[in-house]
């Protein structure tokens, strides 16, 4: 089991290397691996580049063990793939939802989708060892359940897992979509660092929390429930009946609002003649004419970088993370926005926690989520089920 | 050497308790206990009271294996005792301090009351088996030095291993004055609780962080560092360039200041008549007229409650803890200030957050420092000398 998650974890890797990462001896480690082999658990990949006189092969799960699908729920979009026991993804889909229509609408889009996905792979429900599900609000993860959750109140307490379990008979595991960030770029690291964060920007603000090497989740699930911390006591209003919350101030909506305000005062010809045309405005639309040069989209696009990096610059004081990697519909404004949140924290927070800190977008991208999703079923899967195929 | 931590953390256990946690067999638990008993490590203590049939020792550390000496530096005091490998006191001191006058000064009094302690005790510097130190900075814990110490800038760099290896064979370790209250605190809750803050409020504003049943140092040894959290964008400017940190708002030495003023704006007599009896005014004056019924005085320590509050609710948020315990100086102010820290929390952070959550002044009181250090030297000790006595 251990073997299993180590060859998991390090995304292939030498019998040797394996070996010495577990602490057990030569021997020990080819008889389990035999063994493993054996039950069609591992397999032997070709031969790694030899680094002296031998040859050691390489390790991988066995693709026969089975597929895992990941699923990314968020306020307004739906992705899902299955992906292989080492994450390529064998087939993907995103659209457009409104998880305000509740779980009996978006779920079944879900199950229709995942159906399509297998029979593209040409696979079919019995070939799904793990299942793991991403969702834009708090979760408690022991239950699989949403509590409270602000951005889709009709969820509170609905049970993803039964929903899945007329199709499935594989394990499904359900947690916040940044943790799942985080979990993301953890695989992605082979764990190489053990505290950092990812921040995500969308509709609302969150953060997944890496500590020790782990995904942290708090004494009550709610670790990293960054979008109200105040940033401006007398900002507006929150959602939550705060005033100043970073997420009213600098989330999606509020790039959109600030560029609807600048459109009608004037002060931007070219959102007043987007919004005339489309009838609303957006966050990528203060992206597009940031980039033409609009001096009034980029003051928004400072403003709300500013904003984040002030909420940022406390978490940082906090928590002393090595890296913050920012990903969600924001990435898609560019450098300008990292740039103002990166001089935001230069700025707020103490010179020994910034002395080393990397400020960057989520390297995995738009995929993230997706690839925490699978590593959450991967990993939880193998902990089910012990070693059993 | 597992055994021998297990032993200190659950500070005393039984046989049978203690091949539990360990997860061995009970044969092999007692044929290692026997080894170590022979080796003059352990101790058994006594019968423990029968829970049926069969009555199993009480195993603790030999209290032959030496002493553990903790020293407190605080910014201001400084604090020493000498402790059993048990962590109970066998002698203890504390005197007013200045750490402003240097490593050189305030060292030579350390090693001065560390000789007078032992010989309270009847012990030489032989029988000192670890030596575990807090000091009000942030810390290179690997190397025992503290960097940029805000407070105590004269010791940036200096080696204190160095200073104190003259006297003592025993190692040396190094740490930031508020982890070793956490330190102290997971100690006396025998690991019960995995997330919790301890923040200590005195000079400064600091904060040790306790993440699956660890102190967390964070990437550079500086997390915990909230006392320039800012709590208001208008606020006056702190000592580290910034303004409106909570540090520079709500501690000590800030409640000093708006006592001073409320005693010159004649908003109190009695603060006004200490003013001029006294001099100066600081935290524990407040602290006697807001008992006594000043309405001024309970309104300072009321802003200074809700300021920490107002910090504490970003902290909460992002980290979600089961429980804050607040230490310091500040405890002294009673129960007033704490309500008002509640208040600014439960009113500011989220629901889920703070469901569960306990906030309460430290149950180790003062002791926190002392025992935490000692916790420090007798665990770095157990690991840097394996078994060895």
């Amino acid at each position: 089991m251990q073997l299993l998650e180590t060859t998991f974890w390090s995304a292939g890797g030498s019998r040797h290397g394996m070996a010495e990462q577990l602490g057990f001896s030569k021997s020990k480690a080819n008889a389990l691996i035999a063994g493993l082999v054996d039950q069609g658990l591992l397999a032997e990949a070709g031969l790694q580049r030899s680094s002296g006189g031998r040859r050691a092969e390489h390790l991988q799960l066995n693709g026969t063990l089975g597929v895992l699908v990941g699923i990314d729920i968020g306020a307004t979009s739906l992705d899902l793939a299955v992906l292989g026991p080492d994450l390529r993804p064998l087939a993907q889909c995103a659209e457009a939802a409104d998880v305000l229509q509740g779980p009996g609408v978006v779920l079944a889009r879900v199950r229709v989708l995942m159906r399509e996905l297998l029979a593209q792979c040409g696979l079919d429900a019995s070939k799904v060892m793990g299942i793991g599900i991403g969702v834009p609000g708090p979760v408690n993860f022991q239950i699989g359940q949403l509590v409270n959750p602000p951005l889709m109140p009709a969820w509170d307490g609905f049970s993803i897992r039964e929903a899945l379990r007329e199709d499935y008979a594989a394990p499904v595991f359900v947690d916040n979509d940044v943790n799942l960030m985080a979990l993301g770029e953890l695989w992605r690291l082979k764990r190489t660092l053990s505290n950092f964060l990812v921040i995500k920007v969308g509709t609302g603000i969150g953060c997944g929390i890496v500590c020790h090497g782990e995904v942290y989740r708090g004494a009550a699930g709610s670790a990293g429930d960054v979008g109200h911390i105040c940033v401006d006591q007398e900002g507006p209003r929150c959602h939550c009946g705060n005033v100043g919350c970073v997420e009213v101030m600098a989330a999606g909506p509020a790039i959109a609002r600030m560029a609807v305000e600048a459109a009608e005062a004037g002060d931007s010809a070219m959102l007043a003649e987007r919004l005339r045309t489309q009838g609303r405005l957006d966050a990528l639309d203060v992206a597009h004419a940031g980039r033409a040069g609009d001096a009034a989209a980029n003051a928004i696009i400072q403003r709300a970088g500013n904003l984040l990096g002030q909420m940022l610059a406390s978490v940082v004081n906090f928590f002393n993370p090595s890296h913050v990697f920012i990903g969600g519909g924001i990435t898609h404004i560019g450098p300008l926005f990292l740039a103002a949140v990166r001089q935001s924290v230069y700025q707020r927070s103490l010179a020994l926690s910034t002395r080393h800190l990397e400020i960057q977008y989520t390297p995995l991208g738009a995929q993230a989520g997706l690839i925490g999703a699978g590593v959450l079923a991967m990993q939880e899967t193998l902990k089910v089920k012990g070693i059993a195929p």
